[in-house]
């Protein structure tokens, strides 16, 4: 079915640690890369590497050891990824990280597969900014291009007054205007394309967020089935538009115009975790699955499921929750717990109800 | 809540790697010792000693460096059992190990319990053979009373002729004689108990063996409510009963005259692999949360499940059945594929019945 034994994985947070888990029921391995010390993923790991991402020889000798390269972040440096593709493959491939590695770029794509977004504009200096400003009004949102997530490399404007504070907050990196969306709800779609060009998709979840950070998804979202539907087409048009390999996370806004798309992650993603107690073949076995070259597992939903983050302080509800006969733990081992750090989720899970 | 970070694993087949997988959901860490080569659970544990069961200084850097010891099999030696436990507590503890480790005392604790057993004699010479043959009959069974699993260790009597050549078949070894039990089905109950002596019990599975090698559990088991009662009963007196932490197999024959014991397992069991599909706690989570000091999940089952074990040449199996939407693999990472070894198993999953 397929020669992959080894998989290799850019990252070893707790997303590189749950697909090391998924990995191993397919009765895989997996080789962790990454710059920290006592990474989470190296606890359930064949193997790992401790070295930055520009050391060539550790990037040479780690690519060597493994049959297939996958990583659980965005944001690995070209120079390592140039190097490394020219030993292994990697899935998913360099188009899905070209594209989402930047905003504007990401934003040009999804508008040029006719997908609605929120307006944007490049804003590179004072005077692209004002133009910027000029077609998208306030209140609106400047975000670095690269590198940013959980909510970290954002400014927001009130007032175009905002204008020149914003862009000090982005100390000279290239940024992205982007105006406000109108929206009643957040969801988003956790889907996956194979190699043959397969594509299955979990239901779309409800999303929290809080301060630019998840708190929460829900499943079933509370959207009609058409709805449903259209959340469904719109990542498997993005899919196929990038000949994907993998689990990718799509979200979307809920706009009285119809679903407008915010962002896409070329990975497993927090708003997929129901999944683990949700589906038989959860989001991560299902990135494993594409990347080793197996079938897809089937995205269907068999129980309801509130997936609640766990960051910070949230450790102390652990007690709790593991009375609770409804709720699955998954916690990620890490020392320390600190304000603002994802230590966990719990999924509470209920029967079917939609 | 408790203060266990580390588990050590005695054993590093799938069963320590399946709670190796388990232990991760709880943002804990297993090391395995284990005197093979390569062993599957390595390739999920934070840390592996490979070494003999005779190596104290190996036995005692490991206890060392977790905070609780617990084992995938029985079958330990009982010098390297007296070393570790003067480090480290051993979770199901000695008495629970002593019992289960000779057929003889198993029984005999069986009976004292109260609990129906199949009839059973000691054999340790040609003497007591001909007292056992006596009480008994045939057909019976001689089974050596230690290291006996999955059909190993045993010779069958079809009348009173067999008797030289089942002695002659133990290799001198102590030997119990057992009557065979009339029986419609075979089940078994996987029930848990923690340290603060709370109890909770997963739906009994019906087996099937061949061989003496389970192929395939079925839950729910075909049996009426009251005798899924009195299974759960008896599991939980031969849990009290041992003052026992952790999960414990039960094997039961259902007889026209009520439920028979057949074996108990301290310690996961094969029977029970239906739990990671079919409810939020499985039996490796139980095991770790009762080890590691914690509240024990819920056993409520949230689907029908039926277990098939891939034995050998059943991983041929394995492109079909990575296709079936209602299937999830668990395969064991085993470099070598051989006759008669478990390599991984399949759990249908379909909605709950009952």
């Amino acid at each position: 079915m397929s020669e992959v034994r080894t998989i290799g994985i850019l990252g070893g947070g707790q997303l590189g640690r749950m697909l090391s888990v998924a990995a191993s029921r397919l009765g895989l391995r997996c080789h962790i890369y990454e710059p920290g010390a006592n990474p989470p993923a190296a606890e359930v790991a064949h193997a790992c590497t401790t070295a930055s991402y520009e050391d060539e020889a550790a990037l040479r000798a780690f690519a060597r050891s493994v049959d297939v390269i996958t990583y659980e972040f965005e944001n690995i440096p070209t120079s390592a990824l140039d190097l490394l593709e020219d030993l292994r493959p990697i899935r998913p491939g360099r188009e899905a990280l070209r594209v989402s590695q930047d905003r504007l770029t990401e934003k040009s794509f999804l508008r040029d597969l006719g997908l609605a977004t929120a307006p944007f504009a490049d804003v590179t200096d004072a005077a692209s900014m004002t133009v910027a400003l000029d077609g998208i009004g306030t209140p609106a949102i400047l975000k670095t291009r690269r590198l940013g997530y959980d909510g970290k490399g954002q400014a927001r404007l009130s007032t175009p007054a905002d204008a020149e504070a914003a862009r000090a907050a982005m100390n000279g990196a290239p940024a992205i205007l982007e105006g406000f969306v109108d929206f009643s709800r957040e969801i988003s779609v956790i889907a996956a394309r194979n190699a043959d060009g397969d594509v299955a998709c979990f239901d779309p979840g409800e999303n929290l967020h809080d301060n630019g950070i998840l708190r929460r998804t829900t499943v079933p979202a509370g959207i009609p089935g058409p709805m449903r539907m259209d959340a469904v087409l719109i990542a498997s048009k993005i899919l196929n538009a990038l000949d994907y390999v993998g689990v990718l996370g799509v979200e979307l806004f809920v706009t009285p115009g119809g679903l407008v798309v915010n962002e896409i992650a070329p990975r497993v993603h927090n708003s997929g975790h129901w999944t683990q107690n949700g589906c038989v073949v959860d989001q991560f076995e299902q990135h494993i699955r594409a990347v080793a070259g197996w079938p897809l597992g089937d995205g269907a939903r068999h129980a309801d499921v509130v997936m609640e983050n766990l960051i910070g302080e949230d450790m102390e509800r652990v007690p709790e929750l593991a009375r609770r006969p409804d709720t699955a733990l998954h916690l990620y081992g890490k020392a320390e717990t600190r304000a603002g750090r994802k230590m966990g989720h719990a999924n509470i899970v209920t029967a079917k109800s939609s």
